[in-house]
């Protein structure tokens, strides 16, 4: 493997010494780019990009070349093992994601295999290798899962949700039922993100999009348990390098406390947080990743400068932060914005930074 | 007006001692009962029912029929005021409530005046002094107000929305323009909520839907401010009792510090709050109303008594609880499962009460 030029996000990570504070953003490689949509359009659709090595390598790539970002992000879906297991992964134009069949019974649960990622889902891991082999050094690349509870939201409600009725009834209802489904899942993910590692990830995160939904018990029972156990059988370390681990359950502000005793290496904030108060509360046992709300960069660019300004005065001087959006960058923003977002971090950050 | 029977809620507001915990659950009177159904069903529409001040009694004392719950709740809309400065409320089925003519441009805001509830809202008001009359002093009856912030999403978007793009794109590029807005909201919403107090309604709720979507410091400038000012705006007392503000934010458990200063007498929480922290944190300044997650209603009996033992042993000993549940209560839930909660929280909750 090429010799990584840029470690910055890696070391932030570890909380190590960085220059400045590095940068990525969560959907960097998206619908807001218009040479990804043209990808995506010449492809037929988004699961045509996900499942061609090439293509996903591509676009994966594409932010790269606009912006002087600090990590590439592998260019996939939160839904492939899912999809994996059987269940008929679909996108309706405007609907989002569904499958044709969502897991609803005992019988359903029983049915699902633990996913085996070199054979059920090789073009993730050939995707990876070539996006390695691509980058040549240049940055460190993400691998990454959805959590188990954020997963099964998906297989049982059959797509989105609003409200999580049939996720939540099964929650509250059969709590064993859910248990097996969410076993099966973390086992899934743990092979899965493992599977990327070997095939050249070189730091990975879990999306909890919808741990925010629950209830301060039921998050610690059926999210975070599930994401401790992930992080304990993941590999430690590749290439000679450790491999951290970011966990970033949207919606968790409330539970850091307890998301930082997973055994993570970084926790993911949203904008909700403040990200001082988050550093006083968790900050010298973690890196934090955040945590700008992605609607400020429909602001100007005054604006939006001043925004990044204040949350690196929030974190204060000091390693540990990775900065990124609190959620994913939406298809209206202007690639200008994002890159005005991205210098600004770089560019404003030196200074909270030990000359090294 | 009659003596009040059970002042158990307002009591428990004050953190004065009460023999059980009083307990009411967010749209009490609604589409989960068949009788509601029934009356909105001849009535036409829920609209009908709203602005039919007899219509709106029958309701709301629907649920009190049932239960031996300690609050009524004026059955209205958070959107009437919006609908009273001419944006011309409408309900799509299956959509939501939507406006006509959504407040988008400087002079959309400059073009509305603060309402005037006695000429505007009448119907409201003739509702709150009906109820009052119908309930007989038997329960307290609560009045409410949307936030300003979050009945500013709602006249900005145009009706319910996702990510509040367009609300967060003035907030973040225009917020001059979103402050005139918000202000005359304000305006109209002390105005409103004490024409209320005028017409009966012994404490008022204001429900802040929205205020969980913004930043940390969004929330405190666009919001929570607002609501401060609120706050010092109201009737602080009628009929020699004094008239209690409860402030609800869905999605603010990490803002409670900052809630409980605004001058409330409780803070409202939803079910990802851990009801003992938040006592801990807060409980010395204010009552804590909440917070059982409505998805347990689904669960079965022995589910749902557990959940209210656990919050209540959660808040523990001692005064100033007022068991709610962390949002409304949805259409699917069967009258029987709330009879059971509400049966829950007055018998379990003796033991946490000293004997008076």
């Amino acid at each position: 493997m090429a010799l990584l030029k840029n470690d910055r996000f890696l070391r932030a990570l570890l909380r190590q010494p960085v220059d400045v504070t590095p940068v990525w953003m969560m959907r960097q490689a998206g619908r807001y780019l218009p040479e990804y949509r043209q990808t995506r359009s010449a492809a037929g659709d988004f699961m045509a990009v996900c499942t061609n090595p090439e293509l996903a390598c591509e676009v994966t790539l594409q932010p790269l070349e606009r912006y002087p970002l600090d990590a590439a992000i592998l260019f996939s879906d939160i839904l492939t093992i899912p999809d994996a297991m059987g269940l008929g992964l679909y996108f309706e134009a405007g609907e989002g994601p569904r499958f044709r069949k969502p897991v609803r019974t005992e019988a359903d649960i029983a049915g699902l295999q633990v996913i085996d990622p070199a054979s059920d889902l090789p073009y993730v891991l050939d995707a990876v290798s070539t996006i390695r082999r691509e980058l040549n050094g240049r940055v460190p690349l993400i691998g990454f899962s959805g959590s188990p509870w954020t997963l099964a939201t998906y297989m049982i409600e059959g797509g989105s949700s609003r409200d999580f009725a049939r996720s939540k009834t099964m929650l509250y209802d059969q709590p064993q039922l859910l248990h097996q489904l969410l076993e099966k899942l973390a086992e899934s993910v743990i092979a899965y993100l493992n599977a990327q590692i070997d095939a050249g990830a070189q730091a990975v995160q879990i999306f909890d999009t919808w741990g925010g939904a629950l209830s301060h018990a039921a998050y610690q029972e059926f999210s975070l348990n599930y994401m401790t156990r992930i992080v304990a059988g993941l590999t430690k370390h590749s290439e000679g390098r450790e491999v951290p681990v970011i966990l970033f359950t949207k919606g968790g502000g409330q539970w850091l406390e307890a998301i930082a005793d997973s055994g993570c290496h970084a926790v993911g904030l949203d904008w909700t947080t403040h990200i001082g108060h988050a550093r006083q509360r968790i900050g010298a046992k973690v890196a934090l990743q955040g945590n700008m709300d992605p609607a400020t960069l429909r602001a100007s660019p005054e604006r939006i400068r001043q925004e990044v300004a204040g949350i690196l005065k929030q974190f204060g001087s000091g390693e540990g932060h990775i900065f990124n959006l609190g959620h994913g960058i939406t298809p209206d923003i202007s690639p200008e914005k994002a890159g005005i977002f991205i210098d600004a971090v770089h560019s404003y950050s030196v200074n909270y930074h030990k000359k090294t």
